[in-house]
């Protein structure tokens, strides 16, 4: 099994970025939970962060074919990209939004998300440990696939 | 450890009520699945539902000082109780939102929740795997607790 | 046949509240009338009045097995409660809501139903005389049902 | 007694404009309908359409001092025409404002009406059915009024 | 000097309608007042009054060749009609707007007027009194016009 | 004299709720400032708390006849209840609502109140004391009642 | 008879501000004109200006007791003073505003008014002339009223 | 083939109106080169303007049965009129919509359209060759359709 | 103990202004009432009434230094000055905002305070008594303060 | 004469993405008849896709010294880009912008464009005939315009 | 050179007010750092601070023949003052707005400014320093006039 | 000490875009002014321009650790770009934001700036010169700094 975990613009700042809020670990802590985690499950994973939203949308189109789920987390772009609304609903792979912080405790214009709708599923508010929590939910979804289980829980 | 799973206003109608949306499981199926998961973790488990406010709000306060942690499905609630945001404000162990399907991809109204800021997190979209990754996740933030870890992930 | 009248928060305050909007007629005056049309139409009626939200939706969920139609005036429901719309929407009984008053003709507030999309008829203005054309079209509804011919009226 | 039934604009396409919302029945099977109901309430009855918002405020008008009491259906007009608003509220006779379909259940535009609150009685979403139901409780309104017993029922 | 009074939707039920709002005057009084007015002032008057906003249209493209200025009472189509506001802009002499009651101080939807920022002056809140007091205006501005005097009065 | 104290959802929180807007005293703190100041003013006092709408709007409907007024601080409800709202329109005794903190200096949805327009006056900051200030306010009201000095001062 | 024409902030500027808007003349252009009608008429007219919003309501308190009517042209204060609205709202002789351009067809605040519900008529758009027409028709609603005939035209 | 052109509000003053946004030319040499066209494409055209939203949707009816498509250029229409909308909803001929001007670069009011959702296709800003471009677009769409290949460009 | 009372625009039209809103005592009979309870309590008092949002402002400031309190009541400028609102938040002595009528169940506009965020207590809807109740309180917030203990009811 | 297509986020995947929206042919597809068409009329037309908002803008920029008029399909950042709609503005060149869907008829979001105002022409709802449409109108525009007749059409 | 800085409401209390938005430093010391600054430059400047719009708006009338430019800083005015705006829009001298906290950083209504689009500069966030700043860049602006540069700098 | 000037999309194309707007001077002669300032002054400057939301944020973030300030002027990115926003304030080096424009008195949607919040200071509407007095502005702050002054200027 192979997923892609896509970052947006900024994580890449974690750890130096607004603390009190993100924490003090740092983008680098996170790959390394992460592939820990793939690793220990025998999923092949790849942690990618961008500040373009272009970027983020070539990644998750190239993903359709490459890839067997992506974790999501579009930061900022969240709330106005519509270009990433756009991918996650053009590709047929499972696509599972993240968010570090809890998203409705914050700022008005964080409230609203404008890419969450295309996702099979949402996590946020759990620090870090909402990719890992969503990478076991993205395996059981993937693998349930391959079992040519109908996939119906939107 | 001891969880309370408290499930909101037509939440009971589950497997009849817009299977389209809610799947054809019934509540006593949901019951069935976290009680099945919980017993394999030793997790002392209630799931209750009500279509009462008052009584979603008497539970979170009583959970307080009976339980360690809450999953609460808040349902239709979700879009206008300020007295459900209030009880989890209120509260001190800490609370999971779940949604069954993903309401940022359906009605207007539902893309906007008055409950999910005061919570520790929120899961949706998953089908009933949204309770179980809820549970998961909520015994990870307890036992972290308990061994003195600080939760610092909101 | 068997029916349901089921009445929200402070209809049983009917003729001391606010009479120049709903009159001087009181709530047992309205129970008598409704079950003299009934009597003479041969359906077993029952009324109620709650001003819990709760017990709305819970008698509107059991209806669905018990009666073969509802008639529901919301009353303060109808604006911000999206749990009897859902309640609304779970069930496959037909359920007609009735208002007393014309609510397009007062407070800005009460223009707006949350509930009346998922009825399967709205009847509003016509004062204690809505509930008896109510259930003068309820009947013809589930007699059209039982005979077979299916309901295209929405 | 005498009564109008007007109907709005596009009703003539009844039958043919999305059969999935307004049926298959064309707005001569509607005036065979009401006409074979006032036949046989000894209604005189006459029943209009028309495209033309002017003729709508030229027939509510000419209505007031020629029949005894009005059915409108304004269609689309429903949702911005104030000038039929005050010609309901011209006239002194009774006016009922009747739907096909349920309009709260529809597009947002659909769900505000402009001309309701000027009218003594709504009834929606019952398909043909609404106006026969219409016809009988504006014949209702109309003897008590004839019987002296005044009108109270906004 | 020749005028044209035009009167929108309903302006026929003066006197009968709402004569709180609008007096106990018909428009037959409105006409016979402004005839004597236009007559003591040897202009050539001419009142009309149309339920049809197409009429209204027609009637102020017409005015641009065959009078000198053209007195407006839009009525409700005041508050809705860009048709009636862009007929307004399409002429080239002067149109003033008048209203019988001050549209202010009246429910929201008639604060809000969208033909008059085409009108060259507006006249509110007077009764029929405010139409001599446009005709007088009109008569002001078709002379100076004529004298060579531009118009810089917007 | 007899009143009706009457707290809505998580006022029985008080003390351990958001201490630092709330305070550190508890409901039965407040119960007991109540009790000194009735009692000292041989006021028959009743103080009830309840999470649910439903008993709030029952308590409310039952005041009409078994007490003299009502202190009601609605909580939460205060921003979406209109059944609550509807309950102290349909009463005839005076109806006093207290806020502990001030509404209009918190997050935006508590500074809207849809349930203050039908109270005769409205408390809001004092804390515990905004009770014993809206208790001696009601005290005056239903003297100045009794002493048939009719009230005009909404 | 007597008057006070009373001009808000900046329109002692006029002739240097915005000449595309408010024309090449003077505030003492203005109050010439003003002065050469009233003294035709026998009126006795004081022409004020301020830019203080306080004086403006000051004044037109005053003027309760010492004119018979009152001109108003609120200026900037049109479109957000309260306390303009409730000193015209406090007197009872007539208040006319007048505006020298369309406020309709200008910004998009300049189109709301928070003053005019008060006046008992407007004028806009006419330029100077306006406040010469507004005169006229003051002198003509004193005049009815002195004459004890009730002035019902609002 | 056989088509429809139908000009709304005030396109009869083409050349008279505001023509620094639409031209110097006439509606008659638009027919002109509409005529022009259509001859050399042997289409048989007709070309109609009314001021009249009634006539508007009458046409459009009408051309169901008569014509083979419809070239519509709403004009105010566009902005306001739900009878438009149902119009062409109501037809099954495809109906091109037309504007003239680029309606997303002007006032407010004229960049939302309420009828545009229900035409096949919009073509704005080319002034009157925006009428030649449609013609030839409809013309392939008739095309295409009388060839039996089925319709998917919505 | 020395307090300060400040009335805003319009308040000493009290009497003479809308009696059926403000009742029919003036603001003379307020300053009585006011003076009466102030000196049965020992308290140093000075009505001040002010059309004038900047001696509004002025003296806000001023009290800082010469009273131990204010009692506000800002009129119509509550509903838009945030130089008021700035003058309460620059002082540190306690600030009791005061509404004679319940601005809750009036116009919209009136619903909406900007100044009352920045008091630390609001009482609305009790009349001239609102005044007295007000005194009291503000001499109870006082005194605690000067008993050293601290202030925490906001 | 030379041409610029360029076309937005998630383009490249037609064929893939939402058929029943944007139909089973390809971009390539999209890119042949393009060709075909341009080859036919001796046009020399590049054809670029690009996911990246910037890569957008630096073509426009680009296009201006380099080819005679560009075909746009900003696809999602027609919503927000407000960077698309100054490099629009930047440039002399004609723009046309062309949808393949009807945007009027889909999500609320979709009928709101940002960089339309700035095109001299708008194409939508055509499918892959809209780029063969709006090619053909860019060659007259282009034509005209080298003729040095000046164009006007905006 | 001469100029005039002109503080809005409650800025006299700068070093009082909210220091950790407004710093500890007084009114007083702010004079004296733009009195030092202007010998230095040997400019001729008056500071004067007003609580009272029409003061603000007087002294920018005055100044017009007065001084060579103003630096405002209308304070809370800058969120509601229409009369600030158009007093700014009347004069032709520069006037650069100056505010000392980022208004785009704090409260909602702060963001929103309706005087900043007359001024020909805006600097905020800079504390006392943006006065000087302010001063630098109005002499500048002031010697290009008087050197006949004609001043394009909007 | 060293800076960085960073200019977002469109920027480039000074002198040639809307010079009406922004002058006839192109980015080059921005540049030269930039650097023969900051040369005067001994501050290495670098100037950078991008139409790439993606290469802004990058370098904002760079600059964290090689430059001592930026001045940004994020053009169109202003109005929606939050990942900008989110660069800003997870960089601790100062940010001045710049505009060459008053943004406040344009289109609607430049008065709304989304990233000015995390900027320690802004200045808009000074031309070419804000960046000047930018620099100079920068330079004070960051000498401050360095002084081990603790900025407390927002």
């Amino acid at each position: 099994m192979k997923i892609l975990v896509l970052n947006g613009p900024n994580l890449n700042m974690l750890g130096k970025r607004e603390p009190d809020i993100y924490g003090f670990e740092t983008h680098e802590d996170l790959v390394n939970e992460i592939e820990k985690l793939c690793s220990s499950m025998s999923i092949e994973c790849q942690v990618l962060q961008s500040n373009h939203e272009g970027v983020i949308v070539d990644k998750i189109q190239e993903a359709d074919s490459t890839v067997d789920g992506v974790i999501l987390n579009p930061a900022a772009l969240t709330h106005y990209s519509y270009a990433v609304l756009d991918a996650v609903k053009a590709v047929s792979i499972p696509v599972i939004e993240v968010h570090i912080s809890n998203i409705h405790g914050r700022e008005e214009f964080r409230r609203h998300s404008v890419t969450a709708g295309a996702a099979c599923g949402i996590i946020a508010g759990f620090g870090f440990d909402g990719y890992l929590i969503a990478i076991r939910a993205l395996a059981d979804i993937i693998s349930q696939k391959s079992d040519d289980v109908k996939l119906n829980v939107v």
